[in-house]
């Protein structure tokens, strides 16, 4: 059985470090910012300590939108701007050499099962004893926004894959050569659901993508690519949805589905009636 | 004619202040904080000179909200929590003894015109020269929300009337008693907007409520109520509805308002059509 006891956010990209502090309702009804949303997702997958890696300066904002959940929250301040990648090796001290989780802060999931979407995944990397991503069958259209994976289905297993290769937002090209994976609907792909269980392995393979980049980014999903060839290492497809909360409509979208799976349910559904027909008449 | 050439937001609020820093997609497809639209909103009724009432130490987190908004920005800090009353008449001396439009900060508006709701009211307070607070018909259930103005329509127009008084979140009963308005449907009652055109008369209002407060809070209601009793003052019903920010889902329902009302209007319906569709199948 795998130790994982720490889990590692990073929210220090320019685009992505206010999206932590934007507000929604979660699916108990209570009005939290996303940060406090993704560290109740850490704890109710049995974890007590988190690292952000943040943008210099942006501790006490994070500190108040993660309120009564502040405890327990350790700062890593990414003063190189080097990309994903580097930020999340800066975690490597906070991690201990040990397995962790890993979200990313831009993006938010919600669950179609009562375990949430970092429960479900570190349950399987526990009992796995390996790296394990969560993935989503994702449309070909949209891949040029996520790491993708290409693999085969464990023998025996309904939502697993063996991974054998990483593609950081690959053309449909790319992923028709190297990410197809059979079983899926046709020119759907797994794609990263910006939550992985991650080895000290994934550490190292950073570590020496960074120092051939010599100063100049590197992305997680190159890592990830030198992982497949190195561990075991597999995808697992979550029960659940992935909401990328920095495109346009990301937070309305996440918030609607907190919404309909959520306490509100019916309340927000008659709302959005209400206000349908208030705007039925046309477009002024 | 008169002259309208100053705005103030009011965002210093302790539940308010994160509010204007949130994000939203305008009707334009754009991506904006909450700050950003209400400055749009001020800049559409011709105003390019505003103030806001911030907490002390939000100014930068607020001229980065604004964008290249900031520009024209005056921040006037609240340092004493003295309440609504007490931060409006902190811009007495910006506003230089002249009229000029309020708006409060966790408020957005989505008008069912071309003209957006300030262009609206700022358009009736400088033909009828007087302080005009814009008014939405409200159902008697959310008046505790808001303050609300009893009065008569005026002769011969069809959305304005004359106020006679103004109560701070009236219970039923004193609303029942004292703000009944002739030709309203049954249970609705006039409430305030969130945006007001204010004369110099009602800074002299707060001045006086805020001495006999001695150094506890005042809230505008009581000092519009004063004006009500002074000066010719009138309730504007805006053609467009107004948005709380601060209650729970109010940022979904403000964009969901916004987007039917916008050019992405046919894509957010089609992309929450599928959401439901996927939710569909009943709840975890």
């Amino acid at each position: 059985m795998m130790h994982i006891e720490r889990a590692v956010i990073t929210a220090a990209g320019p685009g992505q470090r206010g999206i932590p502090l934007q507000t929604l309702v979660d699916r108990d009804g209570v009005t939290r910012s996303a940060l406090a949303v993704l560290l109740r997702e850490i704890q109710d997958a049995g974890i007590r300590k988190t690292a952000v890696v943040i943008r210099p300066g942006d501790e006490e904002a994070y500190t108040e939108a993660a309120g009564v959940l502040a405890e327990g929250l350790t700062f890593l301040p990414q003063v190189e701007a080097r990309g994903y990648g580097h930020a999340l090796s800066l975690a490597k001290t906070f991690t201990q050499g040990e397995s962790f989780l890993h979200l990313v802060g831009d993006h938010l999931c919600v669950s179609d099962e009562a375990a949430g979407c970092a429960r479900q995944l570190v349950d399987v990397a526990r009992s796995e004893a390996c790296a394990v991503s969560a993935v989503q069958a994702t449309r070909e259209t949209t891949l040029s926004l996520y790491g993708a994976v290409g693999g085969l289905k464990v023998p025996g297993s309904e939502r697993l894959y063996r991974v054998e290769c990483v593609r950081e937002k690959p053309t449909p090209t790319v992923a028709e050569r190297e990410l197809v994976v059979p079983g899926l609907r046709a020119a759907h792909y797994l794609c990263f659901f910006g939550m992985h269980v991650l080895t000290p392995g994934v550490m190292e393979a950073l570590e020496a993508r960074l120092a051939a980049a010599e100063g100049s980014g590197v992305n997680l999903s190159s890592a990830l690519d030198d992982l497949s060839r190195r561990e075991k290492y597999l995808a697992l497809e979550i029960k659940g949805h992935r909401h990328n909360l920095g495109v346009p409509y990301g937070l309305f979208h996440a918030q609607l589905a907190l919404a309909l799976r959520g306490v509100d349910r019916d309340q927000v559904l008659a709302d959005m009636v209400t206000l349908l027909a208030q705007r039925g008449g046309g477009v002024a």
